[in-house]
């Protein structure tokens, strides 16, 4: 895999030593989420709105309500950014100006279109369901055709993306190491539970491998 | 506490039962969480950057490198969306179609500027110390001189917002029912893990309250 040409759009500017451009440094960022902030434009204002997104090798896969605005918005070649953020730890520094958050951050720039073969639509979905229940496409009944029609796809190709990185442990003034205070990181880990079957599974039916494959994970 | 009135701007259009415009339902999510997806329009295009961020009565408090790019293009009353989301869980229902997450997020809009008066630039810094850390302000050093240069303060005063909460189990179509499949809920639970010291602690300084205080806190 290559790597994301730097230019004034995806060029990180603060802390660019944590700054990532190999498109296998922005995808594992994209692979380890499935909640995407996407921003867009809306009369001439910014608007950003939580998605679940599928990362379907140089694009970003998303769905919404076939009458969604945002459907609407996202049809036609729409710039769009989208970012991941995924919060490791909170680094507690000897000062409050060096004290700040462990993170991995991909930011995309691309344009929206819709996906209109089937297909490609079910490719998708299929993608989207993997993205954060990987096997559970498999386990449960294909699509119903007024589903199908109720769900528009969206593809947001990765025209341009860089990734950052913040990990480790404070870095302090020297002069502060001499302050006799603890500092360090507190980690922050987001982890799956155990699953909890809502009031009509029916008796002797237990979680299925792919729910049960999930138990435990961190994400 | 009143409730936002609702417009073109923020009203919820999809899933609008799950939509909440009191301050009070939109300000508890803001309490929850730490990074905002702030998303301004950068020379025609849309730009989402996570921001650390602290809510102070009706605005978020932001802050950044004096010389960022992010500092000078929210400088002057430029327009601003910026969105807290915190996924709860992975519903997992008896079809992809009804399959989603259970989260809480809150969109806000509003205008930004720089502060500059001494006073109010100190309350922010201690509000988004307090934000992620709180009491860890108290235990440091104030900030230098050369440290609050470096630094700018901005606000976000919240003009209009919104709030989306999805919860409970799964709701699937009545037919899917009679099919013997488990489905339920994966929550998915943030939590602070243990403080890691850095290797410069020096013996026998061990985390202060504030630290200590915040480990197993689940976000």
């Amino acid at each position: 895999m290559g790597s994301f040409p730097v230019t004034a759009r995806n060029r990180v500017r603060r802390l660019s030593e944590k700054a990532r451009y190999e498109e296998a440094a922005v995808f594992s960022v994209l692979d380890a989420g499935f909640v995407a902030h996407v921003g867009f434009i809306d009369r001439d204002r910014p608007v950003v709105i939580p998605m679940l997104y599928a990362r379907d090798g140089g694009r970003l896969l998303l769905h919404g309500a076939s009458k969604a605005r945002i459907v609407r918005l996202l049809a036609s070649e729409t710039p769009v950014c989208a970012n991941v953020t995924l919060v490791d730890g909170i680094v507690a520094a000897r000062s409050a100006f060096n004290s700040s958050l462990n993170y991995r951050s991909a930011v995309v720039f691309g344009r929206a279109r819709i996906l209109e073969a089937e297909e490609q639509r079910m490719h998708a979905l299929r993608a989207l369901s993997e993205q954060v229940l990987p096997g559970r496409w498999d386990e449960l009944r294909p699509p119903a055709p007024r589903e199908l029609k109720m769900t528009a796809v969206i593809e947001l190709s990765i025209e341009s993306a860089s990734a950052k990185i913040a990990e480790g442990p404070p870095q302090d003034e020297e002069e502060d190491y001499a302050i006799p205070i603890w500092a360090g990181v507190i980690p922050i880990a987001s982890t799956l539970g155990n699953p909890e079957g809502d009031a009509r599974v029916p008796p002797g039916v237990e979680p299925s491998p792919a729910i049960l494959s999930l138990a435990g994970r961190r994400l």
